[in-house]
């Protein structure tokens, strides 16, 4: 196979015939190898800069600062990367030195070297259409980069809202599913009082549902760009108008309403955004963590442990003790979750390691937080589809617990007082005797007839109040 | 000093008699001693236990099963609670085991003793006014204490933000006075485009600003409580009717909008609003920490080092290197950054740590969000007052130093082009001449005239786009 | 009362008569209220500065730079330090900006105006003994700080080993107490194959034995230091010889042999070893937090939970919920380990923001670490009192359990091979029968007698091997 | 092509003819898809496999409980893993459920393959050999996984610490060459005294070189191993001395002097090796952090910043700026410092989840330890090739920055005093006279000959002291 050379002002470089990237990417290429996974990895982020780059030319076009021969070249070169054709020429690790100046230069360079081939050019011939003159116009890695970080994290979490939304109806199914399954509420891991085991898998529901709102809410403030700003945030090399038309632009093109940032200054070297949305991320793993704990505990057993309900048997458990089976996927999804936690930590400290009128960190944030929302989107689908979904309860044994307990006591504190129902309790736990024993049959504080009324399911799960 | 006898159902114990906590808060001081730090170091969070308690009291009196006498007594006491009378009656650590049951019955005792007292009774004679059974009635720890917290971060915040604000003041009061400073800025800490040291200072002061508003939006989610939901979620124990109208006294008694959640359940258990509030602090310091990094960069010197500006001289910098003035303000800064951080990540663990009906970690990520806002409150006033306002510019210094540059080159860019552009800064960097040298005198590529029009302040700061 | 005035290159200030410190001390303590807490919390480290500062003195003298009688005045006021005399005198935040320069100057004046007092002089005089030219000579904060932390860390940790090797103790004791209790050993929370709960205290035991010789290890990596380095590790200022004799004094004065480290620059900067230390403490919290969720869950209960143990009883557990008694022990020591895992994440911050010649962030590392180890130890040393020595077993109970499962199937898998035990168990599994109705009544794989002997008590927990 | 059928006890999977893995492995590969990344990315983890299941199959065989004849086929199939040919058959994602178990079962599955192809059967014909019932003979994934975990730690770690090695040797290297360059040393980013540049690099050198010895001190904690203690520590299903003979078999295989823990129930669950190993990776890069953050410092400009050192120009620097060139690989290298961090502290979360008799989240802590070692070793080896060998100094301006300093005012303290010499450096510091003007000229308070002595290259270096 053939090459062609090309030069930057640090000297020249064979470049195979067949790629679309250049000199300046095959210097970042060969420089960089941290994570080695390339851009492409997280499609969405690729897309994204066909979407600015497009969006840029369109602008410079209109303002008559581009030829609209090489504008046109270049928008359709955009076209393709956004239909996801280029993947493979996106080659440069996620992790990389200079803020991203080289999967910028990367996209340059594909843009370029397409739009040369559909006006009748050589790769290479960049005198005809230059990435860096042309394709990067008004333009700085300072602010196309983090704008398209913004654009491609948008795309990616409206997939993962979606992951979660279903994630939270299949907890609430269950939830109708097991609405009449008496069990007992736990505080400290004690026995506490009674509560359905519908209720407990609402919750869960609930808790998993906020979080889509909160990601749209983080997801909002990724809509305001630097687009337009360039090198440090104040518009060198930008033709007038430049920002606001880029901008509307690249709103009409996405559909997605984006703002220019209020302070170009700020918004250029600020990295705060990324740690907001990587709270929110991390949030929703800790809330996961918590639940797949629970799930684990309450599925503890079969036969020494808590017993409340039954995962799908997924696979053999062990290598060596037959017939067992594990909660693989929540402890898969407990995983995940300490992952996510150590990657919000990379961003916090990746933002707060900017410096002047940059963070130059910003490139381990791109990979830490598409890292992690893609690892979440996994262990979210995986923990609804291999594990929520097909979840039993053990309804008679939780019933028979509930009853058995010297938890439900409480539900007499109105009518007895704390202090005799602290009595009963004590002389429950040190004689091992029911609460009806003591209550019904030797203390005889309540009939049988009341006893059935008071710890009814209906009263149980929401107490009638009486003094 | 005297003593008298209180007892619980785990035995007796001697209380001092000029004290107003009883034998639970005892015991929960004896058990817990940990951080050395009992809960009265936060004013607000024990004000708060004194608004939720009497808000209490005051639904249970209008629904009827609280004694209007008593009643009456309970709301005299919390009200000199709310008043901060009693601050050192609440001896409880910060960190405690039990999910916060000890602060409650702090609050529960304190209040009991007081309501006694005012009804001509002894301390201790709870026969007469119980902490259990009247002050906590249709209470459990598990929704009057994180409704305190809410509600002590809530005021907490009020203050806070204030600071906050003073702070993004004295930034723009400072844009103000330098925005005719030409300074270089720089990427990559090396030399980019120039700017004003105004537009440097007008940023942080946009960044901080930003931050008032995300304080603001996560405060809002504080006032979603759980009052009146009791052990679990379930209500039990509570008065029909009661939740709704406690969170309503709340809010006429504080004048704060309070809500009730709507999943009990899931809002006993959850610990999410925590970790969020936790975040947004903690990006506050991300911000801040990247703040005094570039002030103590901005500040070296005073000759071999950057020096653009000059911190207010506070005290000797070194006990041996005579004259020596450091930026100890922005150092102390920096490590209050660090240690908020690291309280973020025990919030964080402290969140996922919860287990089924509810978080017993509550009263750690009580104290890291405290100790969190106090100490970042601290660090943002002294900031302000002890080096902000104090700054000084070098503008000759920076001014030259532009000049000197060859980053300048890319406001030539949009006429010479990228490619002739690198190659004059190029030979700028191998032989030490001045771009004007080059420029004007070697390659004659502009007038002086022009130069001169170019390297205006003006168009440096805002560049004229020309082709 | 009175004041003297007192004056640096700053300028003057009103010093109150009675107070030991002086000028500079005065300027730390008005610029940092961060954490509100002043190093005298840890006494440790002020006797350490004592120590540092008397040995100093020691070198100085033998060395011919310092007059003997203003070295002797100084070593006697030191020795007053070392007795603890002066700890009020020691008012600078544990929060500094300046790199320590204020504590250490906060020693310096201290000394200087109790040596002024022997000598006859009023405090003030510094004409007589100075706090720089005299009790700081041949000094920086950037020697003195860290070693006198150094020490003070190695006494403080001294005491932490003494508290941890109880605790292991306690363990090995409940461990032999046990060593008959069968129970069911279990992995991922599912049943698994039997053992004594012998053998579980016992590997608690181990586990925290073996940090007592991790401490040990780092404990002797602080005993490197750079005391006589000065400024930046070049000696400038310190006598020829003094670096070497004043190591040499400081480990005769201390009982500790402390060696000078090689590389002096190196050792100026780097904080390296707090990390390493702060990594055994988090280390140890990470065990004891995995063993506090492990004895949380084996008292859980009383009839709802595994119920294999009982904590003691310390406080009601409950507001509400009469008869509740909580693990509250073991969830303070969990609390603390979030704490104790979030300042470590603070110290690896402070410690990777050195900057050239020196890490400015040291102080936060101070109070990290003195707060993570003290904190650490009281939780240690209530968890062996008020938890660890008081535990009981419920025998019966765990026994029942043992006998009743399915994982004891994994005995016969030498015998019966893996896929008809994994048949026997899933039939156990499936049709709730017993093991023993399976295998010895319906399959007749064992008679009633082998069956015995499988499963009695020795061969379950120490399996003979048998094919 | 074709398919076989396999099948366990959920049930038959279709498996294609040409793969060596089996229907566990198949189960496993579907279930978990997490980090998309399969252990075979770090070919030391399957190599450790065989030398593991090699050494349990020598033991097995010379019991007398595993068929010679078998135990060979085993023995064979070992070698070919060792060898590293069957990489592409370990397909288990890194991160799954079940503590280890699919990887476990994915080597016992293919060894049983490859065993039974070279004994004339076909693969899947189990009742030749059986991947559980004779490769994982007295084995269970809870002893072999963490074994292979620990053998592949420390192949990984020789590799990793050879790379260390040549990044010291190159700091060294520069030391010698830099030694006779004078610089300003800087404390608080503020001139401080002056120093070598050389004197600089031997203290990155020394800081680097320590860890060294770190690594090899935790990586000889590794060599204990809990091989044989099967399930839950209790050796149940092995035979009797295989324990101590597999652990020998393993030493002579690999040349690595393995121990067996002593207490195996708790070596069983326990995963605080890898904290302590997951610590000091992390200190090294927090050290690199520093050493980076330093060299982007000393090398910002080149004309507005300290401009001491020159990199090696690896790629343009912007896609803007002409002529850029930035310090892109420590950049690279604090972006890994923040990934390593992050990792650390997933390692440490995961590792405090352990439950009872496991620790069922090692599959993280595996994923993360061996991408935070590979991730830091790409960028050591970056860091040394691309960057500090080819580092230049600008010798001369770093001498006249010390020379027009106010820090070199220490080098006369001895003689001057603190307090004339801080007047002197306050006068420079309000006139921007030189040191020289002021004491030589002015005060005359020294010679020239006195001050050419003084302030000589050698006495600046290692200032000789007098009074």
């Amino acid at each position: 196979m053939g090459y062609r050379i090309e030069k930057d002002f640090l000297g020249e470089k064979q470049i195979p015939d067949d790629v679309y990237y250049g000199v300046q990417t095959l210097r970042g290429k060969e420089n960089f190898l941290i994570t080695n996974m390339p851009v492409s990895k997280e499609p969405n982020f690729v897309k994204a800069f066909g979407y600015v780059k497009k969006a840029a030319a369109m602008a410079n076009r209109d303002l008559g600062v581009l030829d609209p021969k090489i504008a046109e070249a270049i928008i359709s070169a955009c076209d393709r990367i956004i239909a996801g054709e280029m993947l493979d020429q996106f080659v440069t690790d996620f992790i990389q030195g200079g803020a991203g100046t080289s999967v910028n230069m990367n996209a340059n360079e594909v843009i370029a070297n397409l739009a040369l081939e559909s006006l009748g050019h050589k790769k290479g011939e960049y005198q005809y259409v230059n990435p860096n003159d042309h394709v990067n116009f008004g333009q700085s890695t300072n602010d196309v980069y983090p704008t398209a970080f913004h654009l491609g994290l948008i795309l990616r979490l409206e997939s993962y809202m979606e992951s979660l939304g279903r994630l939270r109806d299949a907890f609430f199914a269950k939830a109708k599913e097991f609405e009449n399954v008496l069990k007992m509420g736990r505080t400290h891991l004690q026995d506490a009082v009674p509560m359905s085991l519908g209720q407990e898998f609402h919750g869960w529901g609930t808790t998993v549902g906020e979080e889509v709102h909160r990601i749209a809410e983080v997801r909002q403030m990724l809509q305001g760009v630097n687009l337009g700003a360039t090198a440090i945030g104040t518009t060198v090399t930008a033709a007038p108008g430049y920002p606001e038309l880029a901008v509307k632009y690249l709103s009409e093109l996405t559909g997605i309403e984006f703002t220019l940032a209020e302070d170009l200054i700020e918004a250029t070297s600020d990295t705060g955004d990324y740690v907001l949305l990587s709270g929110v991320i991390k949030h929703t793993s800790v809330k996961l963590t918590k639940i797949c704990n629970d799930i684990r505990m309450l599925a503890s057993g079969p036969r020494c442990g808590f017993g409340e309900i039954n995962l799908p048997q997924l696979q053999p458990g062990s290598s060596i003790m037959p017939g067992k089976v594990n909660p693989v996927i929540p402890e898969v999804v407990n995983q995940t979750g300490f992952l996510v936690i150590g990657l919000d930590l990379t961003v916090s400290l990746a933002a707060s390691a900017g410096q002047l009128q940059l963070n130059v960190m910003e490139p381990v944030i791109t990979f830490a937080l598409f890292a992690s929302i893609m690892t979440m989107q996994r262990a979210v689908e995986s923990l609804r589809v291999n594990c929520i979904e097909g979840i039993t309860a053990n309804a008679d044994r939780t019933r028979d617990m509930v009853l058995n307990s010297l938890g439900i006591v409480t539900v007499l504190k109105p009518s007895l007082g704390y202090k005799q129902c602290a009595e009963i309790a004590r002389e429950g736990f040190l004689t091992e005797k029911s609460l009806h024993e003591i209550v019904v049959n030797e203390r005889k504080l309540l009939t049988q007839e009341k006893w059935d009324e008071v710890f009814s399911f209906d009263n149980l799960i929401s107490p009638k109040f009486e003094q």
